[in-house]
């Protein structure tokens, strides 16, 4: 069942009703030109809450707060900081964390248990409590703030990454808009990424978190860009119900339309963060059809994505096919190599596991322009998967070698 | 126990009594100054053979037909080209493998079931038979041919790899050496490496295999260029008994002298792997102490000698000792945040999971240098675990964008 969505024009964390966001300039961030680093999103009414976070044993103290609080289900606004990410600093890393949601709750009038709170940039660096204790005061919130906030939150990006779509359900119209940050640092399994999601859909919230874990895994844990996975990724969505209508759980009438309104956004997003990889100047995405299951389909997709020789042959714009297979062959998912197909910009350059002719200078032209698809047909059954990553360059290197000294 | 071992000057896979080897140019390898592609290293005798290959499902025909061969326990000789792969070639591959052999073996006057053929180079290509016809009978096999061998097998390699090491046991004098080749898609679990190794000690062949096997799993298994393990990767040795004694076997005196002997070679040969890394400036040694177990002390140094953003730090003399936690901490092993310490070339800059002051200036000096160690203490438990690899530069990835092109 195909559900009507539609983009809607500078779609952002705001767009759905009865969200109000804001930034300010505190002084954390140096490194950027963008001088916006600390920011809000507000509802107007308690919302359900969902979330999923980073799989690194190292978790910023702001991720262990964030997950004991979304636990209880309701939640009603997030500060967020850039520039220094609260991790590796011992036990005054929650310490802060918690005065912080307490900064954001007081400023808003809310209760700090609703008020989640997350940092990204540095590690190992104490967040500036004096600058974030003026700034969350100057914060003003609204309708149209998820811009700025969209803006706040970016640490190394080039650009700015919001959607938002609209969906009929129930006979109402709901939207669901989001941002995200993240340039470096990305894996699946949440990697140095950021992303806040709202809605104005009344989602209740154990179908909220069941939506949220599903969309989250056939997105931003099938991109990567340095195969790093950081200690703050986060991806938190917020629904308030203010667009009215029933209920949305898991087996009512509506559920398909949010899910599909959800992965669309959550794809939008994830894309742009696999774009803007550090010195990234193409975007890949490779596909795995006829793959045994979906779980085979998901690690060929992501070895191949992953590989630092398929990624620097990319950036040569070289249809070096060797590497890709090489890449299949360890992923570990079950293969047979002489059924394996593989197109390069939707022309075959292999059948039956073998090269088979074709003209390269075609080929060599598509892999030139801003984006690259790759698709393996492992022809062993039905099941597919798609991960999206970037090229690598020599400026991500340079950029690399140089981030701290 | 710790047994004397004696390294020989200019040692190779040659040193070792009763060996042969020599090389040709057959015109098999067109893109290197270095005019060797083809050789042999052969046996007076027959031997006791083992051997480790690589876990891609995607395997050269030959790495197939060397699996079975082992498997019988005894080899005498074997032929090796560089320049192309025999890997990704359908049926052909497999009647071109035993060709090969055959080819050394009427060559040597010797049963073709007692030789081994390996092939490194171009992926997808069939091997031209009729100059490998013509190259095989032209190789000459003398008792010091081991660096003419040593020199033929290299593909992208910058720098010979060859070692051996003489030791006592059982009252006689015994002598192990070996050849590596290896500098691209080298990643834990054999990659585009090749790796011969001989000796003139009596091994009985079911512990020559436990040695290997052991041996393997923490010196060639523990480097990573790029992550990326190949189709061909295959580690061989050959135990001729030339230097006459009693039989090593898994319980004998003379066992502990073996396999410390092989691990010192085998260590040896690859971190020269590791060093000369495509584009690498720098070794980088990786060791993690205090892990609860021996494999998570082996994850957690892999995780972090294979970090791409580490070995960008690394490049840049940086040290950036969040993304060594960063990859600490996703890699996997158990641990414990707050009892994590961390040195970079002996100076120690986290303890208690937490940075230090240290004098940055001397540090970054230190990592300047060809070498870099990075210790982790977990603080857990007893077990050790060391990794090799080397940076990530602004060379590698122009190499690599370009290398069929």
């Amino acid at each position: 069942m195909s559900v009507e969505l539609k983009w809607l024009e500078k779609g952002t964390i705001t767009s759905p009703k009865g969200f109000l966001a804001g930034a300010t300039y505190s002084g954390i961030r140096t490194y950027t030109e963008d001088k916006l680093d600390l920011g809000i999103v507000s509802s107007e009414v308690p919302c359900t809450v969902a979330g999923t976070f980073t799989t690194n044993k190292i978790k910023s103290p702001s991720v262990v707060m964030n997950q004991r609080r979304v636990t209880s289900g309701r939640a009603q606004a997030v500060v967020i900081n850039s520039g220094i990410a609260n991790a590796c600093v011992g036990e005054q890393g929650m310490t802060d964390a918690l005065e912080m949601a307490d900064l954001a709750a007081k400023h808003l009038d809310l209760d700090p248990e609703l008020v989640l709170a997350c940092s990204t940039g540095l590690i190992g660096v104490e967040l500036p409590m004096a600058l974030i204790r003026a700034g969350v005061a100057k914060v003003q919130l609204t309708a149209d703030g998820g811009h700025d906030l969209g803006r706040a939150i970016r640490t190394t990006d080039t650009t700015d990454k919001e959607f938002a779509v609209s969906f009929h359900a129930g006979g109402k119209s709901y939207v669901l808009g989001g941002i995200a940050k993240g340039s470096g640092m990305v894996h699946p399994n949440m990697a140095t990424m950021l992303a806040f999601l709202a809605t104005d859909a009344p989602v209740e919230q154990q179908f909220l978190q069941e939506a949220l874990s599903k969309s989250v895994d056939s997105s931003f844990n099938m991109i990567s860009v340095d195969g790093d996975t950081s200690t703050s990724d986060s991806v938190i969505i917020l629904a308030n119900g203010a667009a009215g209508g029933d209920a949305i759980t898991s087996g009512s009438p509506s559920a398909e339309a949010f899910r599909q309104a959800l992965d669309e956004v959550c794809i939008a997003l994830a894309r742009e963060i696999a774009r803007d990889g550090e010195g990234a100047s193409k975007l890949v995405q490779v596909t795995v059809d006829g793959a045994l299951s979906e779980s085979d389909a998901r690690i060929a997709a992501r070895a191949v994505v992953s590989s630092t020789l398929v990624k620097a042959a990319i950036h040569g714009a070289d249809p070096n096919w060797g590497r890709i297979m090489v890449a299949l062959g360890y992923s570990g998912a079950e293969l047979d190599e002489s059924r394996v197909a593989l197109y390069i910009s939707d022309v075959c350059i292999m059948e039956d596991g073998r090269p088979i002719p074709y003209f390269k200078d075609a080929v060599v032209l598509t892999m030139s322009g801003p984006e690259i698809s790759l698709r393996l047909d492992l022809n062993l059954g039905n099941a597919s998967a798609t991960a999206w990553g970037c090229d690598l360059s020599e400026e991500y290197v340079t950029f690399n070698s140089a981030y701290t000294t």
